[in-house]
Order: structure tokens, then C-alpha cells, then sequence
């Protein structure tokens, strides 16, 4: 026997889930069928993926029959409930949602970094990491690996799109009202005026918000405690001191984040350059003579992570500022599912030939 | 001899001169004669403070004739010129460029900090820090008085107004061309889109700029240094360890900064927000679970530093992390040269009576 294996992407309709179809229709084909699963909300829509018009089924056990790697792109609740369901009927799961993260019996993969642990899945789930740390991490995972990291203090500029296709829309339409006018000159001009905050807490029309997910104790954001977590564990380093301020920006796609990452050995910029120019996944853009630096609207829409500004600091030997930007619904999420569940693709391919 | 000093505010038609003329109408009134200068450009034109419409006039020697404060709201260079001529007329000169700031003769205040620095003159001039800088150093300061500040690690989120009329207007054009639009989504989309960049080296709109100020060596930027070199300065910490990375964002006007900031000895949030509730000039804002923390659109147009999101460090009991907003016109230039100008005045007064 010798077929491809069977594809469901759950959250065809998605902010990710629209970016999961556009690459599955320019990578390498590697799936047989590909079934696109949502709510009963969008059940009967027809989306393309490869070129062909599919038609979307409504997530039900039913929709895992004969599946073989099912991508899930759906909120963290319908995750923990449906991820097991499809696992138990056979499928390796590639989970982008918060559910399993930090499960030590699920692996949490960026294939750069880590593509061995895809193997140690004994829940047949792998997990996806958040997309602020896929925006740095396989930058941060070259360096690590030449010089030892022992902390990162990080502070994100998010996009709208990280908070899914809803924050978006609220961003564009926020910006049509102030477009125009002279708002942003008087305290509060701009939170009389956006209307609806969408999945905001604060208008992100022309303002910044320093809020990103739920809270945690002691203060800190969800978001902020991803970024520790999972770069712990996606460097396998659970004492790593990471520190994160995220906040939202008026930038619709492409996460960035300011960087200082302090190393056990002495850097240099060039040897930094150096490992990040040879990194895969990892462009460098940094000549700001030429004004040559990653900003997100030159980045969105690209596969790698972005890296310029690099300098080392003027007090510490062994410490970088970098300036990183990636595409959060790219490798911040459908890039790095689909590289996944191709890794596991190769793998089912193997044992069945 | 009882009379109120008078007063010359040259660049009186820039960013920061606007806010100045607003702030010098509603501020007590402790002047004379105000006296509004700029270029030949605009001359002869008409603006009100204190409700009266008083002609522009050129920038001359004549001009500080029996002026016994000048306020200088103009580019560097105009500055390193004509200050010190001001000056040798025998005007106090407070200096909002940074022609002087890092001048050893030349004070750098900022009055909640180091008021006392005012008399140290003797060039006659006193220096007003960057903007970026104060918005940040009053709730620094304020906690470096109780907790002793070994470090600062910095990224802003920077206002288009920081540089001036013409970074206001320019963002303001980009936004009325990418509202409406589906851009944002593409490489290079925006960039093609937005026409000029004006004093950005990238596209503002839906997008952040990694750059401020020029390029000085290593790769640094003159605003990242001139955070550092201010810092230092203005606490009398010479040996600070301070890193910055200065980011553009599009708001109008507002600078906001992620602050990691370590200290000698053990921090508590609790004993934070006490110390910052209780200094001069700082509002706290900080209950995430009512979504209160600060943000540039709420800011705008206030006095004071605004400070929220207020976390120990997980890894280290002495450190902080810090949001911070403040209005870069206000606080960040007129409202400081207005409150050290005032304290001169104060002087003035106190002398001739
Ligand atoms: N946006 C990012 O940058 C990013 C990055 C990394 C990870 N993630 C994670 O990826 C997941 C999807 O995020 P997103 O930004 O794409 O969200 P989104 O734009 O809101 O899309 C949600 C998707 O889930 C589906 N869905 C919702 N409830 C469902 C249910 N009860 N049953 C079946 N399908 C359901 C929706 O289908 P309908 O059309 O039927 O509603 C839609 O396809 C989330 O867990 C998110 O945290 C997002
Ligand atoms: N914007 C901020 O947040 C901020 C904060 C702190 C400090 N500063 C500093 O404050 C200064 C002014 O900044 P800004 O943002 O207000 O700039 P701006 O909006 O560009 O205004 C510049 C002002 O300088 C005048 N000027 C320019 N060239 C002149 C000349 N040759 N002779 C006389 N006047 C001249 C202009 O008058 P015309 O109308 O005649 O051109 C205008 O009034 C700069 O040094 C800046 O670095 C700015």
C-alpha cells in the first residue's frame, strides 16, 4: 500500500485556517484528501485548497473517519474537547490552540528548533506553540545553540490578526473612523470615537495597548506566561529566566518583539550575524545606514523569521538587542502546523511503504 | 522693581511650541511680556496665548532684547546657534534640542527629579531632556529614591508627533491612503501604497518602525543613546546600566515604554504602587481585571507620567517590569521647559523684589 495520507485541517475558516489553505495550496503535496472541518456556523461553505473547491463539514466524530494527521485551528475549549476524540480514532494531532501545550505527555514541536520531539507523542497529540514565541524562537533557538542562553527580557509589538480574524476586522473598521480626522490629540477623543473595542480591552486605532490575553496572577497577562513557558520547553531549558511584556499594535499581520537576550558566553555581532545568516528559517536584515531593519509590513506574508537590529549591549559582554519580526498566521501558526504534519507525513509514508 | 520676567519662546509654530502656547494660557500666569518667535517662514503670522493673537516675529538678536527667559523649541542646530547668543543678551535659555543636553556646564532637569540642578547655569542655559527619556524618568526616578536603580532595559513604543508637525501629518496621510483598504496583508503592500515616508525611514501606518533619531556606531540609534547618556545624567548615575530600543508606532502623540528595571535592593508591587502613587507627576493605573492600565489614546493631552502593568520580575526579586505613557509634547517638552522656566522665573521674581 502506498497512498498519501488523509488530511482534515478543523477551523477551515479561521484567520489561521485561510493562511493553512493558501499553503497547502503551494507547499510540496504530500496529503491524499484534504477535509475541511468547521462549526456548524459555516458547515456547506466551499472553500479552495489546491485549486479545487471543498466543500466544509460541520466537526463531528463522523469527520475523523479515515483521517490520518488532523490539523486543529479552533478555540482552546473546542481543542481539548475534539483533539482526544480525533487522536482516539486514529489521528496524529497537530493542535495550534492553548489546550495542550504545556501537557508534558504532548510535545511542543517547532521543527528548526526541536523536530525530534514530533516522535513522543504518546497522546498522539503534538502542539503548536503561541505565535509570540514562534516569532522569535527560531532566531533565539540558532543563537542558543552557539551560545548557551540564560535569559530573555522581551517586549512584543502584536498584531491585530493574533487575536483571529475578529480583531482584524475591528482594527480596519476602527481605522476607517479615525482616518480623516484629527482624533488622537485630546484624552479619550479616540475611545468616544472607534465604537466597538472587538477583542481588544482598549481602542487599537492609533494607540497601543499593553494587554494580550487573560490574567494571571501577580499581574501578568496569559500571553506574558506563554512566552515563558513555552520557550522553556520548547528549548528544554526549564530554568531559562524569561521575562515578557506583550502589547497590541495597530499592525494587522506580523508579530515583533524587542529582544534582549543575555548569553553564558560572550557574543559578538558578527558571530551573531554570522549564526543567524546560516539559521534556516532566519533572514537578517540589518543595515540601518541603509535603512535596512524588519518592520511587519514588509515582513506579513513571508515564511521566515526577520532579524536586524542587532547590537550588543554597551554594559554586558555576554548580552544581545535583537529586533525580530514573523508572520503570525505563518510561522507564528499555520507555517510551522503545516511543517509539523509534514514531518509526521513523511514518518506515515515511511511505514507504509 | 516688581515686574514679571519676560519671555520669548522661539519655534513657536512647531509641535512642541503649540503645546507650549496652550500650557503658557492655562498655567498660572507668573509672565510679562510673551514674546513668539520662529523662522522667516513665519513671520508676521498670528497666534493667540493668553487669549490675545500676537505676531510671530524672526529669530534676530533683536529678538531677545529685554527677555529674560527664552524658551527654544527648535531644531539642534538653530539651537546650537542662537542659544548661547540669547544667552550673552542675558536671557536663562531652557533648550529643548539636544544641542546641550550632554554639555557638562549645562544642567539637564527635570523638576520632580533634580530641581536643584536649575542653579548649577553657567552658560546661562539649562537643557530639557528628550522626550523619550521623560516620559519614562519621573516614575524611574521616584523609585530609584527608594529602591536604589542598577539597570534599565527599555523598549518604546513611540509617537509620530516625536518628530514634529511633519511626523503628524505624514501619518496622518498614510492612514487616510491603507483605511479602507485590504492592505497590510502582503509583503510590501503598505510601502508601495503610503507614498512618502516623510521623516520615517519606513511606512508608519499599519505598520512599526524599529529606528529613531540617526545611526551612531555599533549600530545604535542617537535616540537609544540619548535615553541611556540622559538617564545617567538627570539620576547622577553615571554608571548606569541602561538599554534601549527605540521603536515607532503609529499614534499621534504619546510615547509609551516597556521598562524592565533592576535595583539594589528587594522590589514589592504593593511597596511600587505606593511610592509611585505618592510622587509628584506620576497617575498608577493598574487593575487588568478592569482593564485599567494606560494607553497612549488616554493619555494624550494629560500632564502627568502615566504608569500600569506594574509585575515583579519572576527570576528576580529585585527587578520590575513597568508600562509607562506620556505625552511627548507635554510632559516629554513643553510642560518640563514650562515647569523649569517657572522655577527661573520663581528666581527672577525672588531677585527683584
Ligand atoms: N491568530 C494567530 O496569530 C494564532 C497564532 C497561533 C495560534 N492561534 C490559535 O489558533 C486557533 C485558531 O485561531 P484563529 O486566530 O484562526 O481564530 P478565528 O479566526 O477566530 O477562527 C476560529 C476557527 O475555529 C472554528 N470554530 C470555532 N468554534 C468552533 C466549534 N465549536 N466547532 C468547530 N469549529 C469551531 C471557526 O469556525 P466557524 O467559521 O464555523 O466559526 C474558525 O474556523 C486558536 O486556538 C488560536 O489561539 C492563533
Ligand atoms: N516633538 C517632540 O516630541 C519633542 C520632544 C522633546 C524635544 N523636542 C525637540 O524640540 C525641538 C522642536 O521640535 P518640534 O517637534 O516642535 O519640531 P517642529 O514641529 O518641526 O517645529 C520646529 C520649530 O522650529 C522653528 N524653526 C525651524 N528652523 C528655524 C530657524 N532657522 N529659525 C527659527 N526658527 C526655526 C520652526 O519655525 P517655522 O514655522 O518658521 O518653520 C518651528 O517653530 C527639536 O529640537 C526637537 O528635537 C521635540
Amino acid at each position: 500500500m502506498n497512498r498519501k495520507p488523509t488530511l482534515a485541517v478543523v477551523g477551515a475558516t479561521g484567520a489561521v485556517g485561510t493562511v493553512l489553505l493558501e499553503l497547502l495550496s503551494t507547499r510540496q503535496d504530500v496529503w491524499g484528501e484534504i477535509r475541511l472541518v468547521a462549526s456548524a456556523r459555516s458547515a456547506g461553505r466551499r472553500l479552495v485548497v489546491r485549486g479545487v473547491e471543498t466543500e466544509v463539514v460541520v466537526l463531528s466524530e463522523a469527520a475523523f473517519e479515515g483521517v490520518d494527521v488532523a490539523m486543529f485551528d479552533v478555540p482552546d475549549e473546542v481543542s481539548a474537547q475534539w483533539a482526544p476524540i480525533a487522536a482516539a480514532k486514529g489521528a496524529v494531532v497537530v493542535d495550534n490552540s492553548g489546550a495542550f501545550r504545556m501537557d508534558p505527555d504532548v510535545p511542543l514541536v517547532v521543527p528548526e528548533v526541536n523536530a525530534h520531539a514530533v516522535r513522543m507523542r504518546p497522546r498522539g497529540i503534538i502542539a503548536n506553540p503561541n505565535c509570540t514565541t514562534l516569532s522569535m524562537i527560531v532566531a533565539i533557538g540558532a543563537l542558543h545553540a552557539e551560545f548557551g542562553l540564560s535569559e530573555l527580557i522581551v517586549s512584543s509589538y502584536q498584531a491585530a490578526s493574533g487575536a483571529g480574524q475578529s480583531g482584524v476586522d475591528t482594527l480596519r473598521d476602527q481605522l476607517s473612523k479615525v482616518a480623516g480626522t484629527h482624533l488622537g490629540t485630546q484624552p479619550g477623543d479616540v475611545r468616544r470615537t472607534v465604537g466597538d473595542f472587538g477583542p481588544f480591552p482598549a481602542p487599537l486605532a492609533l494607540n497601543v495597548v499593553p494587554w494580550a490575553g487573560s490574567l494571571r496572577e501577580d499581574g501578568w497577562s496569559s500571553e506574558e506566561l506563554k512566552v515563558r513557558d513555552e520557550s522553556r520547553k520548547i528549548l528544554a531549558l526549564p530554568e531559562l529566566r524569561v521575562t515578557a511584556t506583550c502589547v497590541r499594535v495597530p499592525v494587522i499581520t506580523t508579530h515583533s518583539l524587542s529582544v534582549h537576550a543575555r548569553f553564558e558566553n560572550e557574543v559578538t555581532v558578527e558571530k551573531a550575524h554570522e549564526i543567524l545568516r546560516s539559521a534556516p528559517g532566519v533572514v537578517v536584515t540589518d543595515n540601518p545606514a541603509e535603512g535596512e531593519f524588519p518592520t511587519p509590513a514588509d515582513v506579513v506574508g513571508t515564511d521566515p523569521t526577520w532579524v536586524g537590529r542587532v547590537r550588543r549591549s554597551m554594559d554586558d559582554p555576554n548580552a544581545l538587542e535583537l529586533f525580530v519580526c514573523g508572520d503570525n498566521l505563518r510561522k507564528g501558526a499555520a507555517l510551522n502546523t503545516a511543517q509539523i504534519a509534514e514531518v509526521v507525513a513523511a514518518e506515515f509514508v515511511a511505514s507504509h511503504t
